[in-house]
This record gives C-alpha cells, sequence and structure tokens, in this order.
C-alpha cells in the first residue's frame, strides 16, 4: 500500500493506470475505520484492478458548531487495519494542497439536501458533493463505493454523479452493525458502554416497524409515533423519524411500495443516525 | 465531422480516444459561430489530436427575461462555417438527455460570481459552471478554448476548474474584433446598421482609457467618469463601467499593475460586453 499525500501526484499516478486499462476502484472515507469501511474496500478489491482509498476529515461538511476537531483520527491504527485488505493506494490529502487558497466553487445538489440531515445540517451536503466531486476528479475512478448507513448521502451522490455525467458506478453496500445490531460508525468511538447500550434503541425500533409493517400494519401516522416513543424512551433528543420514497427522499404519506424509515437521535454529544428499508 | 448528439455515445467515444492516446482539445459554444470562435476551433486544432466542438445553448444561464429563447440559432450557417476547420467531432446535445428528469445538481463559483455581470444576471453564473463541468465530465478533454471578450466568465472557468481538480488545461484566446473594432459577438446579430454603430462606443471608449493610462493618468475614478460619459453618448444604458484586478475580479482602488476595464452596455434589446487588460 503506497500512502500519497499530494493530490497532483495521486491525479498522476491514476491517469497512468487508466493509460494502463486498470480498473480503479475507489472508496472516500474520514478514517477511523470499522468494518463498514472494511467491508467497502473488500469489494472494491474483488472488482477492480487497483483500490484506492481516501482519508480526508473533510472541513467543510461539518457546521461550525459540529465535531470537526474532535473527530476520531487515529492514522496508525487506520493503516493497520487496511494493511490487510490489499490496498493498492492510501490518499490523505494534505489539507492546503486539497483547498488551495481562494477556494471558492461548490457543488450543491439541491432538493436532495432539504430534508432529513439536511433540515439539522446546514452545508453539510453541500460540503459532501463538493468533496466527491473534487476526489471523482482527482482519482476518476471507475467505481465508487459508500455504506448504505448515510442514506441521504448516497441517494445525493448518485444523483449529482448522474446530473454532473460522472462516468462512474457508484455502489451502495448495506450498512454494517455489531453483533448487537448498532449501526458501525466512527462516531461509536464517542459512546461510553452506558450510551451505546442507549443507542440501541435506534436500531431496535427500526427493526419494530419492520416487523410491524410485515405483519399488515399500514397506519404510518401510528407506526412513526411508536417509534418517536420508543427512541425517546432512550436517546436524549431526536432530530427527526421520517418515512420516505427511495429515490426522492420525500415523504411517504401512505404505503404503495418500499420505503425508507430514516432516524437520527443523539446520546449525550453523539449524533447518530440509521435507517431502514421496509419492503411491504 | 462526425454530428453526435447522445450524450452517453460521445462520452463513450471520448472514452476510447484517450484510451489509444489521443489528446482531446475541446471548444464549448452555443453555436451562431463567428471568427472569435473559429480561432478557438483553430487553435485546438493546432494543439491537439482530436478536437470536439459543442453547439448548445444552455437554457441554465439565462435568466427568465434574458433572451434564450431569441438567442440567434442556425445549425446550416455553423455547420458550413465549422467544415473549413477539421473539427472532428460536433456534439449537439439533446436537451433532455442532457438534463435529466430530476436535474438538481449546480456548482457555484462564490466570489468571482458576484460582481460585474453576475450583479445583472442573477444564476447566470451558476448556469455557465454547471455546464462546463457538465460538458468536462462528458468530452473529458486535454484543452479547453474559451474567448476573452467574456472575461469574468474565464477567470470564473480557470478558478472552478482549479477548485474541483479539472485536470484540463484551460486556454484564454484573445477577443477577435471587426474592422471598426467592436467585439465579436454572437448577439451581434441583433444588431441594426445604426446600432453596430452606436455599438463602437464600447471599444472606443476602452481604446480611450488605455492611451490615457498609457500616457500617465493615473486618476481612476475620473477615468471611469469619462469612460461612462462617452458610453451614455452612444448606449441606451450601462450596466457597469469597472477597473477590477485581472484574477480576483475585485476592484482596483488604484493603479499598481496590470488591472482590467469591463463594460457592459445595451444598445436597444441587445445587451453588449467588452473589455480591455490595462498594462501601465
Amino acid at each position: 500500500m503506497k500512502v500519497i499525500r499530494s493530490t497532483a501526484q495521486l491525479q498522476k499516478t491514476m491517469a497512468q493506470l487508466r493509460a494502463r486499462r486498470k480498473s480503479i476502484g475507489f472508496v472516500p472515507t474520514m478514517g477511523a475505520f470499522h468494518e463498514g469501511h472494511l467491508s467497502l474496500v473488500r469489494k472494491a478489491r474483488r472488482e477492480n484492478g487497483v483500490v484506492v482509498v481516501s482519508l480526508f476529515v473533510n472541513p467543510l461538511q461539518f457546521g461550525p458548531h459540529e465535531d470537526f476537531k474532535r473527530y476520531p483520527r487515529n492514522f496508525a491504527r487506520d493503516r493497520r487495519l487496511l494493511s490487510g485488505t490489499k490496498v493498492d493506494y492510501l490518499f490523505i490529502p494534505n489539507l492546503r494542497s486539497f483547498y488551495l487558497a481562494g477556494f471558492q466553487t461548490f457543488v450543491e445538489v439541491t432538493e436532495l439536501s432539504r430534508g432529513l440531515c439536511g433540515k439539522f445540517r446546514s452545508g453539510h451536503f453541500r460540503g459532501v458533493a463538493t468533496v466527491v466531486t473534487k476526489l471523482f476528479n482527482v482519482v476518476r475512478p471507475h467505481r465508487a463505493y459508500f455504506g448504505a448507513k448515510d442514506y441521504q448521502q448516497v441517494v445525493l451522490i448518485r444523483r449529482m454523479a448522474k446530473d454532473l455525467n460522472f462516468d462512474i458506478g457508484i455502489k451502495i453496500l448495506p450498512t454494517v452493525r455489531d453483533q448487537a445490531g448498532l449501526a458501525l460508525s466512527s462516531r461509536n468511538a464517542y459512546l461510553s458502554d452506558q450510551n451505546r447500550a442507549r443507542a440501541l434503541a435506534i436500531p431496535y425500533a427500526l427493526a419494530w416497524i419492520k416487523k410491524e409493517v410485515r405483519t399488515g400494519k399500514r397506519n404510518l401516522s401510528a407506526l412513526r409515533s411508536e417509534v418517536l416513543r420508543r427512541l425517546h424512551q432512550s436517546l436524549d433528543r431526536v432530530d427527526y423519524v421520517e418515512m420516505v420514497e427511495p429515490e426522492s427522499l420525500t415523504p411517504v404519506k401512505r404505503i404503495h411500495g418500499p420505503f425508507v424509515v430514516a432516524v437520527a437521535g443523539w446520546v449525550g454529544k453523539t449524533r447518530l443516525i440509521d435507517n431502514a428499508i421496509i419492503r411491504p
């Protein structure tokens, strides 16, 4: 695994690989790897001749009062975790060469950024769309891999890639969970054992609604109220519980096909998100 | 010259050419060709193995009360004009396959969009940055060619390409003028002979200020007033006369090096722009 910090050097290396007809698989990350990241890397490894992982805690996608500064960073551990996965290139861009002085170009996916987390994290998705556009242009992968835990993000990136004509296959892999069911997230590192147990209310509530719909329940408003009640029992705050269309993320009024239940809530100072695709 | 209307087909063709190590030169246009466009095409021809011209009147860069509908379109004439230039591909994207249903991704260059024409044409530069990003992704040229007449546009595209890590050389060619000095523009087709004569006030005023600075005049505010006075004598309206830094487009307070005088004004219903780089 070669570590590259220069954006220009990575871009040049990638161009050379493409010229040699190598297929490039790309996994953009903010580090603090867990099994979710590793599942993306392994999939990329199986489907491509070359695998590139980027590790960059992107300041542009954090709000002024969010956890940019304390976001977990542990390069030695990350590097060790990757060592078993046969990654070819680890790109760790230097902040100042990545966002040059005078930087002022932003990519915005308008409608898909408005709801769900977009309501609570102003500018977040603009930061995501912008950094992904930049990384796509630097790496120019054939395929890029994202985890379904960040559901709004993956729908938005797929839309962006389509709208801006990126010739890149956007691959979405299932959320990886721990044995108890908690969705893996780098932010889980913030949780004490006790808070981790409280956070389980999220996957439990999602499993509950899945089961209810499977057994024929159709009253979305009643289902939503009960999910909210269950979450409020354990969490310190609930940002939202929403039932949305899988592609447009618009609210589902009545069940007519698969839909997504998306949840965001807080345990202490830790914001957690999760979702479930429900196929009635 | 092969005419391609399918975005997917052009993207595929370009990928094949790149795989064959062809260098690709790209000239994005809105058609209604004049000698300015042809100078870009000829330069692209000299510097690249393959030349692609796009012809697309991009609705996204026109305001609701602007001239999108009446913008000159004359495909037969455009094709004839190109026939002497050895263009390899003429890309005429089909509107609906270019902006897909549900399109919602926009590229914004914030600071550089604010002044000059940005004040008068809300959303214009967002439309430009977005379509150029899309075209860059479809064509993936090695070099792209733009005319200096649209000074704010070229500075903004250069910034965007840098900020978003497009690996594309942005080539700026000098404004081409008619014998009297009027900057060539597709919109000149709107002008009657009489209005064309009145429009000459713009290049005359720019030539005048150039000469004044060359002969030692340094009072920018007095120079600007005189340019304005001269323009008001002939034009129906003046949107702006501004002296700006060549890269940042911020106003120049006092002369300390090269600067740009940028002008926008109206003759009847025709909006014209022009500029001069002044090297004291």
